[in-house]
């Protein structure tokens, strides 16, 4: 409850709006960690009927400028701290936080362990593409330093995420890189290449830079380093453009007419650039089911976290990747 | 003359706009070098009176797929390796091609070699930003294994060249990582940024992907991996709002109708995305001006590396580079 910008608000928001819509509600327990007083100041704002809820008290909220360990040694009364100790002791399904990426991060890997088989946990993001559906990069930023059976590890934990998530047979998995060769790369490259080829993922070969937005691959897959700056970078195109239309507007009344004129299909046109649609990614190779959303994100973001960690506990995927891994 | 995809015609065309605009041209002597057939058939269409221009024939093409080594190796008659062998000479004070970078770049590094005190030729990139000037991240993809020694270069001939290029007198530079705090990243980022702490840089520290639009920084350094896929990216981002667009306007009349009337403001304002009006860039660290531009270079790309490749030669930019690494 204490993750978001907009904390308890989108939570609370999300959970109000899921349950509106989703029969499947009904069989859904909630459990709202954070500072009750907080909660339950907002609560009487959104309608509850029907809902399954309980809230437990966090008296401690980790920010989003706090070290990525504060959760673990510091604040073992924050909301992540409590969330993922609830979820080790099969207290709850999922735990779902907008909170701390660092901190959701190392506290799951910590307290919940890796699922058999798996080196390092990884988080996964969509880009937007031309294809129908979005396209998954990982690692987006858990692993800095990769070795290439990690990079491994995340393409066959993407594929089974992506293909349970659109319902995809076989996705296609490519490897970032810097040309479409066998023999292009860095060391770390060259290395994955050889190790993806030869499993049996539906290995594609390696995309470039220019081939995200295009749609090429259905999973993505590279070191955790460039996935960030990428993520990062890609987040900011928007910010970019807006404040590029801006300056234009600025230049004279006609030009500002124009771009006033223009811009709900600008909006319209942009809607795809929205994570919130998105809702929030898994921790995956996690003992567990987590789900990290986006600071900024809205009551639809969290309705979508909770779609998400549905059909994750419902599809079985951390069985699967064991199973899969074990070949 | 052979590098472009409308090549001759970029070329000349460059070559022709240069000479009309500016007045030095009176002091430049250009070698036109490739197939001397099919220059001649091109010349007459473009103005070259009172331009000094001979042509060197050149019956070998390196051609974009081919390998970075092949100009060294098996085509020793092309554009590519008579213009870095000219330039080794001191038969001409600059060498520009829009060609095959990998050759480019291979070629002038064993045949001109390395200015005294680098490690490591670079080349850089420009992006577009909100501020004045671009900002200029390097390495765009020459070395893809780079240990902080040579990102410390890149970071020293990046502001050389910043410098000399906007007059700007203390480039701001930093270091492109996952993080703001000295302590994020993976282990080259964290020794790199001892170095560049260490220098006598105007090094503001780390700044992320989402700072590279805002213009947080004049100058920013990565490995070549990283800038490559990331320049790659960027360059994708026109076309997938083109597409974008033109699959939003199929979607109803009015829908076409609203894009069609916004086209030629969006065109006007997307125009800082065209990289044609930066021209090529040098590549940076060998003894001797090589120019390189983009495949899909223009005429208006040419006259820029035209002007670009004087403005390096007048300020003597490797002598200061050498100077700069004595220290």
């Amino acid at each position: 409850m204490m993750g978001s910008d907009f904390a308890p608000l989108s939570e609370l928001q999300g959970v109000a709006d899921f349950a509106k819509k989703h029969k499947s509600a009904k069989d859904t327990e909630f459990f709202f960690i954070g500072d009750e007083e907080i909660i339950n100041k907002h609560l009487p704002t959104f309608d509850f009927t029907g809902v399954k809820y309980s809230i437990v008290h966090a008296d401690q909220v980790v920010s989003m400028d706090d070290d990525a360990s504060v959760a673990l040694k510091q604040k073992k009364n924050s909301s992540i701290a409590i969330g993922v100790q609830m979820q080790k002791e099969g207290k709850v399904d999922a735990f779902l936080s907008a909170g701390n990426t660092g901190a959701m991060l190392s506290t799951s890997t910590v307290l919940l362990g890796r699922i058999a088989g798996v080196s390092r946990p990884t988080i996964g993001t969509f880009f937007p593409s031309l294809n129908i559906n979005p396209t998954l990069i990982l690692d987006a930023g858990a692993n800095v330093d990769s070795k290439a059976k990690f990079l491994y590890e995340f393409a066959v934990m993407g594929s089974l995420y992506f293909k349970e998530m659109f319902g995809v047979e076989n996705p296609k998995v490519a490897l970032l890189n810097i040309g479409e060769e066998a023999s292009k790369g860095n060391e770390l490259a060259l290395e994955t290449y050889k190790l993806l080829k030869g499993s049996n993922l539906n290995f594609i070969g390696n995309v470039e830079g220019r081939d995200i937005f295009v749609g090429k691959a259905d999973v993505i897959v590279c070191d955790g380093f460039t996935g960030n700056i990428l993520l990062k970078f890609a987040e900011s195109i928007m910010g970019f453009f807006k404040a590029t239309f801006r300056n234009y507007a600025k230049r004279s009344f006609f030009k500002k007419l124009r771009v006033g004129l223009f811009a709900p299909t600008l909006k319209d046109i942009f809607k795809d650039f929205d994570y919130q649609e998105h809702g929030g990614v898994p921790m995956l190779g996690v003992n567990g089911v987590i789900i990290i959303g986006h600071g900024s994100s809205s009551g639809l973001a969290v309705e979508n976290m909770i779609k998400r960690s549905i059909e994750i506990i419902s599809k079985d995927l951390n069985k699967k990747i064991e199973n899969e891994l074990k070949k």
